[in-house]
């Protein structure tokens, strides 16, 4: 890129560090703040200068939080005796989107990938272990992803946690809703006949 | 989105203000600033900041500039006698990128546009003709989108300049190099039978 200023230059570089921005898009959003008033990029960068530097992360469950206890841990009408596990931030606000689950969660911060030199220790297993030997949980739910990688972790932590009298149960894997049988690869739909469950007639 | 964080939450809205980036763009980026060290938000920020408070535009052409003039029209080296006229930053950098230009610039800051009410007042054409007047210019290329409002900005600019006594052309326009015609619209290829060009045998 041809720049006529030293200052868009940099600007455009530090914009195209950023994952899944080219240099195209970084040049687009940079002019773009350059023709809004100062108050837009003094929001933006206000907001991710402060955000960086005063967000904690739980220390119980290892969510992002403003507070030493996410909002999820230290609500009291939540169900304090299941622990949804699962690789990261994104997975939580997922689930949590679904409205769907009242427990609390536990983020490993990503899967035993050997490959990529990501071992047990790297991961809040050791965390993990400790809530439960420390509270009254009576379910693990393991929502890691259906990889080798998430397989592996998910045995790694139902062995460190055997001698404890809790249930381990993963999340159900298949065809997804409103998808259609034959775009279903074939891992998918093989697995999803082998744990095919009884069909019940809901009239 | 289900945030459970204030913090991040502020981060996210204000990325997905600029353009073309969703809540979940937005997210993955946050997120991904949240897990490096604390200088590449730092930089970041910075290079923001830095290119808002300092970025000028260029007084004779109103290129983007580090100084009063842009390096464009500081360059002795280019012909200061042909003026290209184009609606943005963008398309400078776009042409510069080619190579094939010698000549400055004149950016209009976009083209006469009364339904969202962009009037000849609000782009940078008195400025023009003022460069016209006070300097010895004798060629204006006119680099501008190829629709109806690029039309008639081409043409209110044409009227303008009547009595000065100076080339105007505009850029060739017609089926791309490498492109099929079978693909072409039916408006390009029109235009490029009428505009049509004498062959020359080149060997």
């Amino acid at each position: 890129m041809n720049f006529s200023s030293k200052l868009l230059q940099e600007a455009v570089e530090a914009f195209a560090k950023l994952p899944g921005i080219g240099k195209k898009t970084a040049l687009r959003q940079v002019l773009y703040l350059l023709d809004q008033p100062s108050d837009l990029t003094e929001q933006f960068t206000g907001a991710l200068t402060k955000m960086k530097a005063h967000i904690k992360r739980c220390r119980q469950c290892h969510n992002i939080a403003d507070e030493e206890i996410c909002i999820i841990c230290a609500n009291k009408q939540r169900d304090h005796s299941t622990i949804c596990v699962v690789e990261s931030v994104r997975d939580v606000m997922a689930i949590e989107e679904t409205g769907q689950f009242r427990g609390l969660y536990h983020i490993l911060g990503g899967v035993i990938a050997p490959i990529e030199g990501i071992g047990p220790g790297d991961l809040n297993i050791d965390s993990l272990v400790g809530r439960i030997n420390a509270s009254d949980v009576k379910e693990i739910i393991m929502a890691i992803s259906p990889t080798i990688e998430g397989d592996t972790t998910i045995y790694y932590i139902s062995k460190k946690l055997k001698d404890f009298p809790v249930n381990i149960s993963t999340i159900s894997r298949g065809v997804s809703f409103g998808g259609e049988l034959e775009y279903a690869d074939e891992l998918t739909l093989a697995r999803s006949i082998m744990s095919r469950i009884p069909y019940q007639n809901k009239q």
